[in-house]
């Protein structure tokens, strides 16, 4: 039986979402077809400014509008043009959306490095992969005393944060890793082995 | 803290999707940023094709490519103008992916009907808002002698069923449905109670 051709390649397309597959892709292809055609011609443009209207920071990697560095003289993004930030201290995240999230929940006044994800030879990312030739580059130039190390606290992250442990420790910078142990407003039966193990050999005195 | 603009409205509209909420539209996001642009580009363009080449079908309500209708005569489609098709069943279900499943998994010859949902009062969905005042009139103008309801065997699948069933008798049209019990090559630890008590009941002489 024949189906719609664009109804199946639009079904492809869709399975390019992470953590799409052909079956979600299907109920939401289905799902648009149903629902009025403007919001699909809405997220269509919104793709299409990905390649047109977004670029990357040149220095730290973090997301900016193509329209903002225009208007200004450098290639650089907002936290990286500001004056008044410690230019001595610089934390190294592992996706761009991080910075949003540090910078808004704490007081933190240094700059970012924001890595192509974390170290994993399996699946072919390396160290130049990640950029972190480009941080090893920043480290010698720079005046930078501090390296602070907030990548994710899953195997290929704690790898990638050793990584570039030794990698600041030859250039002798201070390195430094986000504290580890229970999260806040959460049950502790809901948790896992090893942070509870972790959380409670590190405990402090009250 | 000033993010992209054009990112913050391409996550926003990713949540149009089925089952995406904000935290997984930025996930995607930021993939999508972090892929090659051709990718985005791509499903981009499948989206505009919703508008502009996929219709539906004014019979039976199947998704098809406007230029395939183009090239035919009328606006219905393959399954609806085919002549060897059985004119007087009509499967009646909930949403067009089903139509495929069904062809492609019985020897089913007959027509489709596609209703736009189930009948959910509290979300608005009356029995024209499915497209049941469509199904009546087909109903009342052909020689229809059986109506099979496919419709989800969920409470407003039910209800939907259990409202076309009506309508049938008192157009004094068969009605059926199918069959309910243990899916195949499925464990019967895994299936809900309620299953397992109709198989159980409705069990077959061997």
């Amino acid at each position: 039986m024949i189906k719609s051709k664009y109804l199946e390649n639009l079904i492809d397309a869709i399975t390019i979402l992470p953590g799409v597959g052909r079956k979600s892709a299907q109920r939401m292809a289905y799902q648009l077809l149903n629902t009025n055609p403007e919001k699909s011609l809405h997220l269509s443009q919104e793709l299409k400014n990905i390649d047109t209207k977004i670029s990357k920071c040149l220095v730290c990697g973090v997301f900016m509008d193509i329209e903002e560095v225009e208007k200004q003289s450098s290639n650089s993004c907002h936290i990286c043009e500001r004056q008044n930030r410690d230019t001595s201290i610089i934390c190294v995240i592992e996706s761009a959306s991080d910075v949003y999230t540090i910078d808004e929940s704490t007081n933190y006044n240094g700059y970012y490095f924001v890595l192509q994800g974390n170290l994993s030879p399996i699946d072919g990312r390396g160290p130049s992969e990640i950029g972190l030739d480009k941080l090893e580059k920043r480290l010698s130039e720079k005046n930078i005393k501090e390296l602070i190390l907030a990548t994710n606290t899953t195997i290929e992250g704690e790898a990638t944060a050793h990584y570039i442990k030794n990698m600041a420790t030859i250039n002798s910078i201070k390195v430094s890793r986000l504290a580890f142990g229970l999260p806040l407003n959460g049950e502790i039966g809901f948790l896992d082995n090893e942070t509870i193990s972790h959380a409670f050999n590190e405990r402090k005195i009250l």
